[in-house]
């Protein structure tokens, strides 16, 4: 399923409680631990509410529970800590959802931060962990800076190159503000996904230039509906062309890669494929470093000086990163999460499948 | 000066070992204590092998002897511990250069990764700290992973924006392979420099379309010569125009600012303003995830792999960060650092006054 914002249909609200004890119950229906699946669902249903509706219920969900029954993702799996050090530890998954260890790993990592000031853990042997901000996020009431990385499977080229060798592998750091949204950065180290691709040629839509590259792996030189990424068409890494930076998110993606997958794994996804992935996560303890409230004081003046820089040409605002997604949560927890009737469908079949109460919408 | 490689002047070539000696005897002539005048010749000196000659002798020595000479650094600054943990610190640089006190923060962030796995150590109150990559790579032969950030004054729009709110920030990240070069980043978050507006400006040559903006903040739709950043032009973020995700560099240089200023001195580089600096050091010891040489070897499967992409139409090969600048390494140390007449006379002049024996030229 596509995300209910690009449908074009109707949608339906449905209240983010509602939506979050309803996908823990099919969660948990499929085997997940009720601990394990109440994190699952919260990550994210935290998505819809932030308005990321590609990491969303109605996107994600279906996949993992795809994963579950035909065996790529296990419900209820043996992890285990390989190799642990004051302030780091490593993670064996079990191949279970990353949506759903993530933050268990992140929880570790902020234990070994109020200890020795940082915490970094990695998780191998897992899969998809949803929206990377989430468990940065998981940081921001204890008065730490949250870090989230994860290596999915080759899609991005390397500049100059012309097959896919690195994921869309996205960096997300959460830091606590004082009276502001806090600073939530969650971004591929492509320019766009997958996901968009597939969605502009659905639609028909023009895809800007510089976005994606051919089959020759020439960046696209104008604006042009191109075919998905499973034909001929590759993303590109943050930067587009060599000329305006492409070895930069090219870099940054194969960091992401060496702090997430040769680091915890000792391999890296050329060799795992797609539908896999690894991950790291960290914590930094503010207080460690300066007092708290200096540091909220100072995130206070340095976003509202973002947010006050005079706007370009034709442009109506200046934000930073997770103020729109903020702006969207408050609106959404009034009003609800909106979702494409195809959706509603699709849960009113697995809770009747499941036999749990079916999913009340609100308008 | 402007790099040496932009000037199209006659370049002679000075021994690596030789520039370093001699650039040190003028940095103690200027009051460095020795060990931290070793030091920042040694990160001088790395740029120029690396033919990063932006952060070399040429470009950097002067300004960094004018700061000394003016009073903007202290020569033999009282640095101090402010708060510290088991696998942190913060240093207070006492304005001193930041290419002689980064190194001795990488240093102690390497001494307590070997205790708690990892390291992290902000440098504030100081100065411009050279290279980024010269202090992550601090970390190869420890068998750890570098890192170093660094946020200086506001050079960079934010999108949207026609104000500059952010500098123009490295991430640097070295991590060690086996047989093959180390994977070495090191780059700006914005699409290029002032250092490259500026030459390009003098030079008469167009700028591609996407790196800079105009006085309105709009990105140059199409190449053309554009004035420096002193006059009207901005940087721009990675990422370009909001299009071409803009907004996940301009995510990328504030992440910087945050991990270095906010973290670190509890403000902004808008509030210190151009001619400052913060830093963030880390180092994460490799064994306490997975065993050395299976990092090593998945390293060395992983570079071999990026440099053996099939290339793009109309493009030679495909590298990986730090590979291009390892091949001028091994070149340079071989037949020594270009230098332009015009650097070498003002070393002549520096040398004269110091009473230190001139520079040799090799070639």
């Amino acid at each position: 399923m596509e995300a209910a914002s690009a449908s074009g249909g109707e949608l339906l609200r449905v209240d983010a409680d509602v939506l979050r004890l309803t996908t823990q119950a099919i969660l948990e229906h499929s085997g997940l631990p009720a601990s394990d699946a109440g994190r699952a669902a919260e990550a994210l249903v935290s998505a819809d509410l932030r308005g990321v509706d590609t990491h969303g219920v109605s996107n994600m969900l279906p996949v993992y529970l795809n994963w579950l029954a035909n065996g790529h993702a296990v419900a209820d799996p043996r992890t285990e800590v390989t190799r642990e050090a004051p302030a780091t530890a490593n993670i064996d998954g079990g191949f279970g959802l990353g949506v759903a260890i993530a933050p268990q790993a992140m929880v570790l990592a902020m234990e070994k931060a109020a200890k020795t000031g940082v915490g970094m853990v990695t998780v191998h042997n897992t899969r998809h962990l949803g929206m990377a901000a989430y468990h940065s996020m998981l940081a921001l009431d204890r008065g730490m800076i949250g870090l989230c990385l994860s290596a999915v499977g080759p899609r991005v080229l390397p500049t100059f190159g012309r097959e896919a060798r690195l994921g869309t592998n996205p960096i997300a750091v959460a830091a606590p503000a004082g009276d502001q949204p806090p600073f939530v950065y969650d971004a591929a180290t492509s320019v766009i996904t997958s996901n968009e691709v597939r969605t502009s040629h659905r639609l028909g839509r023009e895809l800007p230039a510089g976005t994606v590259a051919d089959e020759t792996g020439t960046p696209l030189p104008e604006p042009r509906v191109a075919p998905p990424t499973s034909d001929h068409t590759f993303l590109l890494p943050l930067g587009s062309s060599y000329e305006t930076g492409s070895h930069k998110g090219y870099g940054l993606a194969a960091t992401v890669e060496v702090l997430s997958s040769v680091l915890g794994a000792a391999t890296t996804m050329m060799t795992l494929g797609n539908g896999t992935a690894n991950h790291l996560l960290a914590a930094i303890d503010i207080e460690a470093f300066v007092d708290l409230t200096s540091f909220t004081e100072a995130m206070d003046q340095f976003l509202t000086t973002l947010l006050g820089t005079p706007a370009a040409r034709g442009r109506d605002r200046v934000v930073y990163a997770g103020y729109p997604e903020w702006e969207t949560e408050q609106q959404r927890r009034r009003t609800g999460i909106p979702l494409h009737p195809q959706v509603l469908e699709w849960f009113a079949h697995r809770c009747a499948e499941a036999d749990i109460a079916p999913l009340e919408v609100s308008s």
